[in-house]
């Protein structure tokens, strides 16, 4: 049995259910003036609902709720609304979702504007409707022979198509390089040497372009260019060749035994009830947004909150190439979404056999709710290794260890190629880890001259781009109330004299304790020394008079950012800083926006704002914004998909003089023994 | 059933048996010139056998054997003699162990030098029996009334020595200073405030002294001072007080059930036959050295050998204290036996119910072969992620996947305060990983004015002491035989024109290689800047043109590294270095030494030697030096035991275009399902 008990407090967390996600549509719909069609293919120029997720509670309501017994946060609805008629995107608020709905415009006190830039928008399903026929039009009925001769296209081989990000190089460009992959299984790594440069940015799709082809490295201003020089073969011509798909996962062995299995002998120690798990002594909300993937909220270890949320924000790539499709390619994946893309998991792969399934609902770019069955799993685990053990062999023979055994709760978002695995980790030690792991496809780019600048030869003429991993995760610790101080703590090496031999010296090592005072000091940038170790703290004591506090572990390995005099750069200046901390404010509940990958020279959220204004963050509510990743040189082990192992990264909170003792001391897997 | 098959092998790398530690030390015993004594508790002027271990082959030999059906290495110990009677030590060769034994004196061989310095020995369970009728003698009976008030010392209540390393500040020195603890199991943090300097250089123990003294923060030249001192009242005495033993590892929650727990359900897929693993495709030979600890040789996957040696060389602490005991503490645990302290590992805690134990047999400081029941472990444990998947739901529904199941080959070494845990981790995709992680006690001082410039306050009158954990592992990699090169990649942003709009620049990443040329080149520090991928390559190249490789991964949180400028840095020279590249030298067998701990100051292996002759590093037998670490800064929470949770680090040893592909697409693990 869970030690905590559940209750219903988690709810004013919850995802919105199908109910409450249909009758905000529909009072949606009823707004006669808006006119919002109801077709999931809506077109550019009308006017289409892309999202409707739950509007997070203000943080000071919800801790009046929860803490001091006031009233139920009002729950309501936040609405994407792209009015293509009228040329621009509104945000509305719409509730309370459990009384008479009202709707209330909010795009102002967002975003400081009234209206939202048209082609900041991502790409609907009803746009890449219109791509798709569109390229079929003036791309593929037009060099059909061409791409039977170099591809083997035909009506039963197609040629899929893969966008590059951004949408062209400045504010309001909607103009995308697409690159062509075989039509296998795993295209991503199926790149054929075909790429065209559309211009979408017309709400009017007659209006739309082809301004340039690239085909086996060579450029062309027209497909009628290409056309008529590879007719007059004037170019170097890719011919067909029939290849086996190397990108299958099918297994090439046959099972020859299931491997080792996890099981709950004497049955499950947490449970899952609405959006709340109880797990031995933690307790937590859980939600998943559309847009930034899986959070939790109201974290609480023994009964006393440790985080009032802790979430993933954001999941972004640059990636290097010489060919258009890759070259320009940063990918921001909240834009696109990150929980939009969180699908049903295999039991027994993706999760432990044993583990406890969630179904999960959303309404993204569809015009219907969707169902996603078994998206999120929760399971304890046995790490295989203890939490802590010592055996004494001098003077005590006696032994005390208790298995590491935790909670893990986790999504698997595929977004295109790539499968980021998203864990956040409970342990009896009162730690909790988020991290991420990276598998699926990599992007790659058909080789050509100058391509082994950026990246390395993965499968027959196939380039595996060279690319960065920065992930974003939010982690409002609450240590003993909103009321914190931000404190680094390391090492330095004094040199003293030897108390009982005086004249002789020597190097010592010593603790070296700041308090940061502001946001800006508060801002780590990578590439810099920084601290070892981070703290959040309380300006209360534990028994030994030192500040309470967690500390933040980064785990990273992460690339280069972007430079900062690059024009996309400020979409995602989060990722200069392995962690900032910042005063929190229910306006800066995320630190990139659904608007950044498609305007990343203007974006709706530049997180470098958020400390510009330079704020105390002494004795206040902070929010510490932690940054992982990895640099990828794709290597042929990156075919068929990218393992796990080493690719990742995470943070994790450890008590640190939180606690007088470790609180796994009162673990019930404590085990101990003597000379009888 | 295993895929790879077992072979006899292995048995070139076994550690001795117990018949053979026998014979080898009755052979010595009958030495009659060497005068050696057969007392478990030799005194320092007399003649022992400190240690029997394997002599390890010499690599060319081995390679003979293994790949070309050479003759059988011959097997030879290493045995190492204290000859107290003559005032030095040295080292002998003894062999053929299944033949008639010879003698071989290999100390010039080894160390350049025809004997080594006495005082370099570590201490023997003789001169600790010594030590402690010294302490009685010299300091319990002067001033047990003071003990007895101070500490409630008595005849049912002792106290217990911790000792501080180095013995004193120059070679030759044997100065210990020994600090007192509760006689309480988990000591380690009961510090009484009480401490002395011993001088224990002589051979004759009746020319032992007391040379100091500090009580509570209070220095003494002589135990009859400090006694008088007390007597009249001119010092700031400790007064006794009850205390609940905190360090205790009793659980305090009933257990409610067991957690979860892996099992075999189609049976085990690793067997264990002498000293040989197999496990899917992987083989290795594995040994456990008394002073460097667990080591694994000729690893193979596929056939193929991937590495000649992967060990454990050394776990070095550097300690920051305000207190004599601890002050100038740096532990080099080898010259204590990291192997030596390789206990029983307990079933379900400190590895998985379903582990396979294997029993080792030691021949250290106890004039006796000892049998350590289950001291190492081997398991296959399910990591509860993927090791790698996708799901599509793009153009094409298919989902594959494998679970990581990996198999983990653990020792845990308990030199007294510390629990490391070693492991080596076998990955399906062809990756090792070498994994620490530490646990157990701190050590602790008791806290004095200006005590807390050196660590926090953990438990009442105790300072958790500040200090550095460098762990370092020896990874010999042969990619394809022994003719390597080290190369390193990382990125860099470069300027460039886009091809499509060459009036326009980006900043694109891309690929920067390197090869490195000579051992100081290749002698990466930390404090610097590192190239994020390091590689030991072959010149023979993949499918793809690209010179196979294996990856190292450092996962590292290390302090500083004590500066050069202290004469005790020699003795751990090779922390200086992330990762350093040596040229291969069967007499460079280990970084550190059996008497480095006892002579820091002239160490008889100082790892900065190994490069100071820069050899080049292309296309030669190349051995990597990696250290990874943490920097402790002991809190609350450390108590009663430090977590294994964040604190640890290692190398993951990864594929990297050494295949043309993952290898895990061949396991059997592997599941794969599309739209029927
Ligand atoms: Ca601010
Ligand atoms: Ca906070
Ligand atoms: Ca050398
Ligand atoms: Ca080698
Ligand atoms: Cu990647
Ligand atoms: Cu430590």
């Amino acid at each position: 049995t869970p030690r905590a008990a559940h209750t219903d407090h988690s709810l004013i967390f919850a995802d919105l259910t199908p109910e409450e996600y249909h009758k905000v549509r529909d009072y949606m719909w009823e707004r006669k003036d808006m006119m919002i069609s109801r077709s999931p293919l809506a077109a550019a120029n009308e006017t289409f609902i892309f999202l409707i997720d739950l509007a997070l509670p203000k943080k000071a309501a919800a801790l009046d709720y929860l803490d001091r017994k006031g009233a139920k946060p009002r729950r309501e609805a936040s609405v994407v609304v792209f009015h293509g008629a009228q040329g621009y995107i509104k945000e509305y608020t719409v509730g309370p979702l459990d009384g008479q709905l009202q709707h209330r415009d909010v795009t102002r006190e967002k975003y400081k504007t009234d209206t939202l830039n048209i082609n900041s928008r991502p790409v609907t399903i009803g746009e890449y409707a219109q791509i798709f026929s569109f390229l079929d039009r003036a791309v593929f009925q037009k060099v059909e022979k061409i791409l039977k001769e170099s591809f083997n296209y035909g009506k039963e081989n197609k040629l899929n198509p893969f966008e590059g990000m951004p949408r062209g190089v400045k504010s309001g460009d909607r103009r995308t390089w697409i690159s062509f992959f075989r039509d296998m299984s795993g295209m991503y790594i199926h790149p054929v040497g075909f790429e065209v440069l559309i211009n979408h940015e017309s709400a009017n799709q007659s209006k739309w372009s082809v301004e340039k082809v690239m085909y086996n490295g060579q450029y062309f201003d027209t497909i009628e260019e290409f056309r008529d020089k590879y007719d007059a073969n004037q170019i170097k011509k890719i011919v067909h060749e029939k290849l086996d798909n190397y990108a299958s996962l099918k297994p090439r062995s046959a099972p020859t035994g299931v491997g080792p299995q996890q099981f709950y002998p004497q049955g499950q120690r947490f449970s899952v009830k609405n959006n709340q798990v109880v797990y031995l002594h933690w307790t937590f909300a859980f939600g998943l947004s559309s847009l930034t993937g899986m959070r939790v909220f109201d974290v609480r270890f023994r009964g006393e909150r440790i985080a009032y949320e802790l979430s993933v924000q954001e999941a972004m790539s640059v990636y290097g190439s010489v060919t258009p499709g890759m070259m320009l390619t940063k990918f921001l994946d909240s834009s696109i979404g990150i929980g939009r893309f969180a699908h049903e998991l295999v039991r027994g792969v993706d999760c432990p056999y044993a583990a406890t399934y969630v179904d999960t609902y959303r309404y993204i770019d569809t015009a219907a709710v969707q169902r996603f069955r078994k998206s999120v799993c929760v399971f304890e685990h046995d790490t295989g290794r203890p939490l802590r053990r010592h055996f004494s062999d001098f003077f005590h023979n006696k032994y005390g260890g208790v298995a590491n055994s935790a909670l893990v709760f986790r999504t698997i978002t595929a977004i295109g190629n790539y499968d980021y695995m998203w864990d956040f980790i409970f342990y009896q030690s009162g730690s909790v880890e988020a991290r991420v792991h990276a598998t699926g496809y990599i992007s790659s780019s058909f080789k050509v001259d100058g391509s082994l600048k950026y990246g390395h030869q993965v499968a027959k003429n196939t380039l595996g781009n060279i690319h960065t991993h920065f992930l974003n995760f939010k982690v409002d610790l609450d240590v003993l109330g909103v009321k914190n101080v931000f404190q680094t703590k390391d090492m330095t090496y004094v040199d003293v004299p030897l108390p009982w031999m005086p004249e002789r010296r020597a190097k010592i090592p010593q603790l070296v304790e700041n308090q940061l005072k502001t946001e800006q000091e508060a801002a780590l940038r990578y590439g810099t020394t920084i601290p070892r170790y981070l703290h959040v703290a309380s300006n209360k004591t534990n028994r030994w008079g030192h500040q309470r506090s967690y500390r933040l572990q980064v785990i990273s390995f992460s690339g280069d950012h972007l430079p900062e005099t690059e024009p996309e750069e400020k979409s995602m200046s989060w990722a200069r800083y392995k962690v900032a901390i910042t005063k929190h404010k229910d306006s800066e509940q995320t630190s990139s926006s659904l608007y950044s990958q498609n305007d990343m020279w203007s974006p709706m959220v530049d997180f470098s704002k958020f400390i510009e204004d330079n704020e105390s963050i002494e004795n206040e509510d902070l929010v510490a914004w932690v940054t992982a990743g990895f640099l990828h040189i794709p290597h042929a082990e990156d075919i068929p998909n990218t393992v796990t192992v080493g690719n990742g990264g995470g943070v994790i909170l450890r008590p640190h003089n939180y606690f007088d003792e470790d609180p796994s001391i009162l673990s019930p897997d404590g085990v101990y023994f003597e000379p009888g």
